[in-house]
């Protein structure tokens, strides 16, 4: 049976979520529909794609990811599905689907250019249809225009050196601990058994742990995470409050010769 | 498979909604569950009538929608079963179907009346195994005592003269935008191409936009919206708190002659 | 269809809820994933474990619970299967399991042991392939070495004599009612028609009521609940809030001779 995931910045007080899940079951009951989060930051792109990159990949392929965050269009962007890494994304053109994957995408389609629709509700009466339709196999094709390419928006890069990786946080999860884009590999690499220091804040440290319980209570761990990705918290402790750190901060790895 | 919705006001941390959801599997797990909201605010009729009425509809005919927002019976309500416009509801008769629909309903049971079961939690113990039956075929007929009619609540009327149009806020949404109980066809029916004038606080629009992105950021927008209800909101921003506006507030349309 | 249910303290904002999710559907996408919580206080062991003892027996016999409170491993605690009650759990040997039933389980082993994995996300990368693979059928001791006993941790015990039944809350919900560890059926058989006083903070009741709704209006009520718990609330009100009562508060049920 099809996957339809909901990635949205709508909460869960008010009907949005539920007209969304109505109109897919509505075409297609026999459609399963899964919550990846209602509970992104209202128009923050960059916290849904920092969710959505981390768990698509892990889904079945084929399985179709109806984003509505930023979705009403404010900058004329438009309304896309993509194929992509084997699977589906419905949304608006805003930029948040080129920081999921840096693979071309496999087909591209723009959305509601067969029958226009104008809606202030683009999740239920443009999304979903088409979601739906994928879902069932319809391709994309058949969806709408096809489009060259989607919008890309840069992504703060990580800078590598022999002498220093620099990075920042993307990410404060729901417990404090902050996120980098410092990848595991880039330090694999860079190390070579050398000694270092990880600089945050006005803290240093010179080891990365394997495991949060490594570090004692109120301790600071350094570990690289379950995405692989260098991540700093504190064990049971609020790591963004308590190191005065949050989005876009900047995380040193500075390697001695 | 057939549907079973949930809409309480019971909140995420808590045991109550797992335990109708259990209940429901457990009798007969071949039933859909699916989560309309939990995040009604505590026995708040017309916010659960509001997003009941908005999402109802759009699920398959033949679902059956469990309500569990303020159903202690504390009035000494009822607990029934209806069928209206093809769909099922189970739920206490505290008014909260009433506003949901102007139509006739199809039927009507009071539960609880063939082997009666005193509870504190009538959505475990009464409502979900009447909705597992109600999925599974069975009649509302045989599922307790036929009732004549329902409670029905009045709710704030729209009132339209040639000159005016007076309807009052009936919900905030959870991004701040104020939804009216004035509808599109009133509108449509009374303006008839006239220079109109929309009030609300001490604020004067003259125009109705189709999208939310016609208004710059930090502009007041209004639009009928996917419910095709009159909705005022601040691109954004939080137009209720902005304009000082919430439930019950009163939003006029005058039409010049 | 397998149901396996969640219940984590990840909150509902971060990727990990989907990303479990996402694992247990991409390697069996015939699962069914049900969630029971992910808004337990973080590492609150008796919280997680007083929703689970509410709700786990109503799930379908074989249902696969994966439990990710304090899973972390801070004390060097092992991660673990176990049937228990004809049910499945999976989750880190913390002391929660000991806390939702007193019968013997029926089978245990200590996962990790077979293909060892050193992970800081256990409930993605350990209790989700181990929760697909028991709800396809495949026997607990296939998943690792087999364990003696897991761990208990004492849990308050209700005092009762037949001048006295002294008891404390376990759980304050949502709405702020406090749920007391007091069974009914000790009441019943220590009550015997005696006339009684119900103590907690400095206040004194002489009855118990069968319905929240018995209590009027801001009015305290004390019923045992549909846990079969002695719960007091207030008609309305937070009783928590209004009682200055808590977690661990004392509550005595005294009986005159």
């Amino acid at each position: 049976m099809a996957i339809v995931t909901l990635l949205t910045d709508s909460g869960e007080s008010d009907h949005y979520v539920a007209a969304i899940k109505a109109k897919i079951l509505g075409i297609n009951p026999g459609i399963r529909v899964e919550d990846i989060s209602h509970k992104i930051k209202p128009s923050d792109i960059a916290h849904a794609a920092f969710v959505l990159k981390a768990v698509f990949r892990d889904f079945p392929k084929g399985t179709v990811h109806l984003v509505g965050v930023d979705s009403t269009g404010n900058r004329g962007d438009s309304y896309i599905a993509i194929q992509l890494e084997d699977h589906f994304f419905v949304g608006c053109d805003n930029g948040l689907f080129g920081l999921i994957s840096d693979k071309t995408h496999q087909q591209l389609a723009e959305l509601n250019t067969i029958n226009s629709i104008v809606t202030t509700f683009p999740e239920r009466d443009i999304f979903a249809p088409a979601a739906v339709k994928l879902a069932s196999g319809v391709s994309i094709t058949s969806l709408g225009k096809p489009m060259p390419s989607f919008k890309k928006m840069t992504d703060r890069q990580v800078k590598a050196t022999k002498k220093q990786i620099t990075g920042t946080v993307i990410r404060v999860d729901g417990m404090g601990n902050l996120i980098t884009n410092i990848p595991k590999a880039a330090f694999d690499t860079l190390s070579q058994g050398k000694v270092f220091t990880v600089q945050f804040g006005g803290e240093k440290f010179r080891k990365i742990h394997t495991t949060y319980h490594q570090a004692e209570q109120g301790e600071c761990f350094i570990v690289f995470n379950s995405l692989a990705l260098l991540e700093i918290g504190i064990n049971r402790g609020n790591a963004a409050e308590l190191l005065g750190l949050g989005y876009d901060s900047v995380v040193n790895i500075i390697f001695e010769e």
